[in-house]
């Protein structure tokens, strides 16, 4: 990954914004700064006149992760806070001003922060920034990204192979996973959802010790990590024979789901590609089953910018990765959600998902 | 679970504190006190004069699970922020002081809590309050505990099998958490670290797509969730004929790990725990290769208070559920790490983890 890029760029919009400096705790932006992946880190980055400077810190736990990692940053291992020694740093390059992720650093953090900073230092809460680096993706991210995807749909076919009415969907869960890792995968990038008959009316049915039962919905949503990149999928499959009323559900669903997609490319408004699908599903009458936003951001994190949601106004860049994964959920019932990631491209988008979206009876 | 007398304890401790209501945004804290374990909500908690009144927020995704899981608290479902309702009813009410999470607040939250609260409600930092109820177990959480510690306990012999000169730690991790979801897991407790060969001397060496060498130390570090509650183990296990010095060092962490265990008691000091196995590391050479602490309390997080840790002045209590958990780890070498999950009892301790600590070469 290119690293050095990826700090000029911050650099530039620091200085632009500035702030000589920013204290970095957020670790997905640990991550993509300088290629730490440990759970236990922060940066220091000076942005400098010229070229930035930047700091690692981590404990004894991470001291050889930190070695082999960390690219264009000098490691500090110390078993104490790193607060005290990055403002020691800032002090003596004689910085006014210290940003610090305001989203990210929590309340008594900051208060300690306030304690080391120097005098004549003045803190600036900095929201976002190295965020909407991340939300434009570099062709070496886009590769990352596709190959999580497509990982993520080989292994479909498991998933689909494991379910059976009696089978708890931990046990589909399970497989599922097992599947991942043997593809290559270094961990699932969330919470597999494997969500069965009226749990399927659940948007986040995080897969449980209930059994499948023996007709209805079944969501799996679900994602894979590869080389720090998310993917992020979501098909929904119908356990015994479908009624007319649950394929109406489903039909309404993938074409609000078309529809969105349809909607993506550059220049188009986030609040557009949600209200496309969502005005769909209101028109076949399914409008206040639709009770979340219509997609977001992958990549090192598996929720992150843009957020496509009623009323953004955020326009779509190419390099931009977002889910479109319109939902209906009636309680009792049962549910229907699909999602794919899709790419902005310079002349629309590109769909990364290749798994099928015909509705399977198993 | 008895989320009354949950509620009732923490009312008594902020009205000790002067703190009239808490605004609790720390998820494991929520769950704790109303058991809802989606990932979204809020709990504002109005300690009362004689009891307490809770008001749980979530958006449309979590509305039939919070309507299945919350007891003892108002259901407030809404797709706006929280926090200017929670101020509603402050101010309603007439409160002067609104404590909140400093811990588990970012700055940015905080400062809109700041915006939205009443003229004449004074904010109050409040750090650890849920965490110290939290970290003495009742009868029904030591019993979840067991069972997790059990279940964990019972796929150990799958790992062992899956282990085999040329896969992947990733797939080990794979076979390892297929068993537990069989075994009625919820889901892992954290990231499984299946660290071979040279990656050993990691401490946190999470599952690669590394393939396991010939000879060498594994590390197997586990947790599954069962009905909420955690558990975390470590075992070391060798492939191939072990060495002299390889067996020395195991046997130097198993008998640290011991000592360590023979210190848990009502009344001892965290730090003489940690003291306990440290000396004994110490005194055969290893003292500069065990670079953390000895161990922290599991329960709702696998990593909750109390920690033990060098220093710590912190006296153990009965009800305590405590990790011991020493290690050595020698840079391109390899490491050793024997974990234990233990219960403070009236007497002395009790050993949760049912697994072998012999050195097993496979």
């Amino acid at each position: 990954m290119n690293f050095q890029a990826r700090q000029q760029k911050l650099a530039v919009r620091l200085r632009e914004a500035r702030v000589e400096a920013l204290w970095i705790t957020h670790l997905p932006n640990v991550y993509y700064l300088c290629g730490f992946s440990g759970t236990a880190g922060a940066l220091l980055f000076l942005a400098g006149e010229k070229k930035p400077n930047l700091f690692f810190y981590s404990d004894g736990r991470y001291a050889q992760q930190a070695a082999e990692q960390v690219k264009g940053a000098k490691v500090i291992i110390r078993n104490k806070p790193a607060m005290p020694d990055a403002c020691e740093r800032i002090k003596k390059a004689g910085l006014e001003t210290l940003g610090f992720e305001s989203d990210h650093l929590s309340h008594s953090s900051y208060a300690q922060l306030r304690k080391s900073a120097p005098r004549g230092t003045r803190l600036k809460a900095v929201s976002g920034t190295v965020e909407e680096l991340r939300a434009i993706k570099d062709a070496e991210e886009i590769e990352q990204i596709r190959a999580a995807a497509l990982v993520a749909g080989s292994i479909f076919q498991t998933a689909l192979t494991a379910i059976r009415p009696g089978r708890t969907e931990n046990q589909v869960a399970g497989e599922l996973e097992l599947a991942a890792r043997r593809a290559g995968a270094e961990k699932m990038s969330f919470d597999t959802i494997v969500a069965a008959g009226a749990r399927s009316a659940l948007p986040h049915g995080r897969a449980s010790v209930q059994a499948i039962p023996a007709a209805g919905f079944i969501i799996l949503d679900y994602g894979v990590i590869l080389a720090g990149y998310c993917s992020d999928m979501t098909r929904t499959v119908h356990v015994g024979r479908v009624s007319q009323a649950h394929r109406q559900m489903y039909e309404a669903v993938r074409e609000a789901q078309q529809a969105s997609i349809e909607a993506v490319r550059p220049g188009a408004q986030a609040g557009e590609v949600d209200k496309a699908g969502r005005s769909l599903l209101k028109k076949r009458g399914y409008g206040e089953y639709f009770s979340h936003s219509t997609g977001h951001g992958v990549g090192i994190e598996v929720h992150e910018a843009p957020r496509l949601a009623k009323g953004q106004t955020r326009s779509l860049v190419p390099g931009m990765v977002v889910t479109i994964e319109p939902g209906i959920y009636i309680p009792e019932e049962g549910g229907v959600r699909i999602e794919d990631m899709v790419l902005v491209t310079e002349s629309g988008c590109e769909v990364l998902t290749p798994t099928t979206k015909d509705l399977i009876e198993l």
